[in-house]
């Protein structure tokens, strides 16, 4: 920071993981990979679902796609195994301070955590206010019971204060929002 | 059938589901439908995984893909959740007679499926013997036994029939591979 004058404040120089530009996909791409590298959990990201409309090869080796569209997903973007159980949830980032607008979620992917619930496997969502720097999951219970008693067309962060929890950025793994399901799902149990 | 001389040989209507010229994909697809329709489970196939070169947009909206390539899957093609269980397999047809060959499965999803099973959920096969019309589920463990035990580069027809379970496919679920899951893992449990 340059001061009129020449002054150069020093300023105390802060780790802050959040600031080096990855994005909560990246994030939990590379925290899953630790968590499968160490055979923690086998938790992975679906492909983006894409409509292929027109297609060059030769051999199925050299296919290249040249009219493709993107689709709505139907599900969340993550799902696996962890502990025997069935794990599966959606990731978002706002910039917004105050809110979640809920239009970054599809009704289906909302429907599909109920369903995923229903069915006893674990679904919950991980919002990341990027402005604030704060990751939080919210558990899909949680989220129901938001939308049940609501008719808001966001959730404040207030709510993912008191209802969530502050997901800790940490060099390895980087997101281990796997620690926060033993806190709600698995406390007690032998490790 | 037109013989000589203008006869018509009268044959008998046989009903065979599996000749409607219905791919395995669409089966399991329709046949997952009907599970979700039913809320009997919740199991999606995943999107194929496809690498993006090149988008044409205006807006997110219209954006067109014009560039891309297949590529190769890391995990298995559906998974889900069942009775509370974490199910995860790969569907393969082959038209060989005699043997399914492992060329047809990658060796990371074969590792994907021991994996499963380490940490606790219900990985296995479904193979389509499509000139026989046939098709049998085989549990991950039976597969984990074949590989360990034999240097074989394909799967004899006659260990699927001696290992694994023979599908039926019917009207509705097409092919009610679950069922088959009731047998092997929740015999006893109530319904």
């Amino acid at each position: 920071m340059n001061y009129p004058g020449g002054i150069k404040k020093q300023t105390k120089h802060e780790v802050s993981y959040s600031n080096r530009g990855m994005s909560l996909e990246a994030d939990i791409n590379e925290t899953n990979l630790y968590y499968r590298n160490n055979d923690i959990a086998i938790i992975y990201k679906k492909p983006t679902p894409i409509t292929v409309s027109r297609v060059d090869y030769h051999s199925r080796i050299d296919a290249v796609i040249r009219e493709a569209y993107y689709k709505t997903p139907s599900t969340t973007d993550y799902n696996g195994i962890y502990k025997g159980r069935y794990i599966d949830f959606e990731a978002k980032e706002t910039r917004y301070k105050t809110r979640f607008p809920l239009s970054n979620i599809h009704s289906h992917q909302i429907k599909h955590l109920e369903d995923i619930r229903r069915h006893g496997g674990i679904g919950f969502l991980i919002v990341r206010f990027s402005t604030l720097n704060l990751t939080y999951l919210l558990d899909g219970s949680k989220l129901q019971a938001f939308l049940t008693n609501t008719n808001r067309k966001s959730i404040p962060v207030s709510f993912f204060e008191k209802e969530g929890f502050l997901i800790k950025e940490k060099y390895t793994p980087r997101l281990d929002y796997l620690s926060v399901l033993d806190e709600i799902y698995f406390k007690g149990e032998a490790l």
